[in-house]
């Protein structure tokens, strides 16, 4: 037996469970006179957000919530949004951020499968709430409206009270408590599914915390940072920037709605530092009209999961002022947990081939443990050759507990002791990794794979085009062929298919390039991804295999095929 | 029972242990080409320091070490110090990393009773550990000598082996895995009790992982910082630094010893971003002489524990580019866990207010979960108010495990779920700290009690002063009497005991004025702290009673007045 094994147990002196809600206390005695939230006329200090956040769980306990029971919030950005992600599990309860863009009836079913005691309904949303109470099959929650002042909308309230009534009911001085283990839920937010009923995420205090650390290295963040929030606040629980923000006792700034005019206005108003956003926010602000644009001596830090931008949009916004961490991640890692590090030695290169280094996913942050592209039933790890397709594995402590109610999908979701995220990756010899695709989402022509990444990125090169989504389309011939979605730009309305086939012939194999284009809008979840099944359906195919029989199918073949080469 | 009870458990996936190892493979991943280590003319890139790191864990293992065993080094600050802090735990051995300036004696207690089955020795100090070695009780450790090139002493090497061929019994591929659980210790700090024996502080992973991002936090560190070692890398695990720069792939410059055209000279050539220090250090380098002193335009970052330098110091250092961050800790939390957060609004006062500020211990890091100035016995917070005085309590995951074979002091310092810091404190208003003595140096003259810190802060002050110290000298009739031990400035030798007590009487209440004053050098610790237990021997004093005995009286009195008050 070790020297070690004896006398040096945890206790009550040297173990406390991480929690992110510690950020908020450490933020309201160190700087409590820094201002914590601004919305419009509002502005809060941290003094003030934690004895507010202290009312809100005194006041849930008192109508009794009790220890990991779900309290929801529908709501835009708004304080109320932030001090949930406090007062909520200070409370000892779980927060479900709902989706402000969801239909009614798949509120009812997640207010149903989180038997959601209390929910927080911002006006806007009231409607849709009351439709989704009347289609709920379980007990219904209490309904408590957010009536916020800049909300200008016709919509009524439906609850049985108003918010600051509510933060009345409790105390400021509310003696809340570390959680007594880090492993409890802190959250719930459930992923748009594109087929079959959404999965319920669950985040644990430890990964909370932790992913907060990990969203400060990320970012290279110092104190005090100034955070528009042009991500919608539900979304992966706002990448965690509700927590990371309070942190480095920083300033939040609200945002109701995405209005390019109104994020410039603010970005001047309150010197913001930083902001996080999907692609298409960012392409709102930078193809903005001229008068709406503005240019800024300073550098404004932003964060853009998902895809990168192309190499043009990238430039415009360097020219702004506007420099652009590319990150990747999933609701399933707390949201970004890999990013694009910088080499210095790229910055040599020329515009073009940065922006292709940029696309990359790059590397794991250090709060992710592990990360390796491979084969998904073995879980073996494949070259870094730049070439061979796998599938990319995560391991870490910013990993999910699981799907609430759904040990199945959880199992297989971390089958051989990995989060499977189901994103087709290869990796380069320096290390960073590339999506090529969703398991779903490539394409099979006359036996060879096609990347709808690779022909999308190709797309986007072409001056004429603002957005672009390539999905298979069902043939007799060739079993699928690429059809090619684009939204052009404004200025560009007339361009035609064999412009855009013709661009493609110069710039891709052959087998690659789109047999049919279709000009028009783009379907998006409500988190602004692209609905690629939908798209699918669009080009009315026939007789293809479901989604996961052809994923299965397509990683086996495109892994069978890179090893054999 | 709560629908979060089930499917939900901790797995492969998404739980691993915290531990800083982990820092070593992802700046080995995301960084391979950037140099890690400079030594002299050495130079190592993070991909070749990961693979001596693996190296030396495997020639660790392969020598017979088995889990959570001890393996010690004594070395100055040279490459294999840094690679120790990896080496070491990968092969799930605990690192005892001694420290140089012990006499034979103290060492041969630490290696016996850390039961130490390897220890590394730099050449410089064999003679010392040949020594220890046959005063040692129990079996006595494999010898590894560490022959640093850049070492020109005339010692000869003790070992079996050279650390350089030891390495070469190790595979570059060896396997490490993370540990079982983050609780299981990493290293282990002996501190230099100034009575009984030195107790040996346990770290565990989850501490040293997260009081590395407690460093980031506190000195608002951004990638790659530049940071050269003057502080010993044996003191409290190098204040956490081998880690936290690993973490920030940042670069490790190696520093034999402290030397003041050295440390300036090697800031020039390695564009050094920070640098860590005793106060003495800081003023080795700043009382440098004329033609050794430079003066840079970009600042630098230097992290001073213990008690802040005084005002003077303090804008020498900002005129030479020199910033302060002062910060508190202990050993047992492995290193600074407060420091004097910066309030902007203080930007605008002047130099001598700012210097008050500057000098506060502060506010706890986001990483210690709590921190209070309370009665000792009780554990009972006391006002804010900058007057009643407690003894500073922590509690966090930046608290060491316990002192090794030794739970009877391990549960007095954690009495109360709290450890005791046995520092003096009062708390001013706004939340900050400030430390007025340690339990065991508070003077009580006719009844009042008078801080030594206090009174030393006000002979820095004057002029001709380098150093002070302040103790209790025995008085028949007073009971105890201050008495200053002063070292003087080079340019300032004739300054007399009067202009001394004359400088006093106008800066403080008359009986706090030192009744004696010694000039001459001052005896310190081996880490640098002045060993006020040898200038109370020197003031003759008898009949005193045990020091222990008299910090619970002081602590008590001290109490009560202030309660009364």
């Amino acid at each position: 037996m070790s020297i070690y094994n004896a006398g040096l147990d945890k206790n009550q002196a040297n173990h406390v469970a991480l929690t992110p809600i510690g950020f908020l206390e450490h933020a309201a005695t160190v700087y409590p006179d820094r201002i914590s939230i601004i919305h419009e006329t509002q502005k809060f200090t941290w003094q003030q957000t934690y004895a507010r956040c202290r009312q809100l769980a005194d006041a849930i306990q008192k109508r009794g919530v009790q220890k990991h029971d779900t309290v929801a919030i529908i709501a835009a950005n708004v304080p109320a949004h932030i001090e949930m992600y406090f007062g909520v599990p200070m409370a000892k309860a779980v927060l479900n951020a709902l989706n402000t863009r969801l239909d009614s009836a798949a509120l009812a079913f997640m207010l149903d499968h989180s038997e959601t005691k209390i929910i927080f309904v911002d006006r806007q949303f009231a409607p849709k709430i009351q439709d989704a109470l009347t289609r709920m099959k379980g007990q219904k929650p209490i309904v408590v409206d957010i009536d916020d002042p800049a909300y200008d909308g016709d919509e009524e309230c439906i609850g049985e009270i108003e918010y600051e009534d509510f933060l009345c009911e409790g105390r400021a001085d509310f003696k809340w408590s570390y959680p007594d283990d880090e492993w409890e839920p802190i959250a719930l937010h459930y992923t748009s599914g594109t087929t079959g009923d959404p999965k319920g995420v669950v985040y644990h205090h430890r990964g909370a915390y932790l992913n907060s650390f990990g969203n400060v290295y990320t970012w290279n963040m110092q104190r005090h940072p100034v955070y528009l929030w042009t991500l919608p606040a539900f979304h992966a629980g706002g990448w965690c920037f509700h927590w990371t923000i309070t942190l480095m006792g920083g300033t939040h700034i609200c945002l109701r709605k995405v209005d390019a005019a109104k994020i410039y206005d603010l970005i001047e108003e309150h010197n913001v530092t930083h902001l996080s956003a999907a692609p298409i926010v960012v392409n709102t602000i930078i193809h903005a009209p001229a008068n709406v644009k503005r240019t800024y001596e300073r550098t404004i830090q932003v964060m853009i999961a998902g895809s990168a931008p192309p190499a043009a949009v990238l430039k415009s916004m360097e020219a702004q002022g506007f420099a652009a961490t590319h990150v990747y991640g999933a609701t399933e890692a707390y949201g970004p947990c890999m990013s694009c590090e910088w080499n210095e030695e790229w910055d040599m290169m020329d515009e073009e081939e940065r922006s292709v280094l940029k696309a990359r996913q790059g590397v794991r942050s250090p709060v992710l443990e592990d990360m390796i592209i491979a084969d998904p039933d073995s879980c073996e790890e494949l070259p870094w050759d730049g070439k061979t397709i796998g599938e990319c594995l995560m391991r870490g402590n910013v990993i999910m507990s699981g799907y609430l109610k759904n040990p199945q999908t959880t199992d297989k979701t971390f089958a051989g002791g990995w989060y499977h995220t189901g994103d087709l990756c290869v990796r380069h010899p320096n290390g960073h990794i590339e999506v090529k695709d969703r398991l779903k989402d490539i394409i099979i022509s006359g036996g060879e794979n096609i990347s709808s990444l690779e022909v999308e990125s190709v797309l986007y090169r072409h001056p004429a085009v603002l957005e672009a989504a390539v999905v298979a389309k069902h043939c007799d011939k060739w079993g699928e062929t690429p059809c090619a979605f684009i939204e052009l730009k404004q200025d560009a309305q007339g361009t035609t298919t064999e412009e855009i086939i013709d661009f493609c012939r110069t710039h891709m194999a052959g087998y690659k390039i789109p047999k049919s284009v279709i000009f028009g809008p783009i379907e998006k979840t409500s988190t602004g991804k692209i609905q690629k099944f939908a798209l699918r359906e669009r080009t009315k195919s026939i007789l293809m295999p479901s989604s996961e029989e052809r994923a299965t199918q397509i990683a086996k073949s495109k892994i069978d095929k890179t090893q054999a080469a």
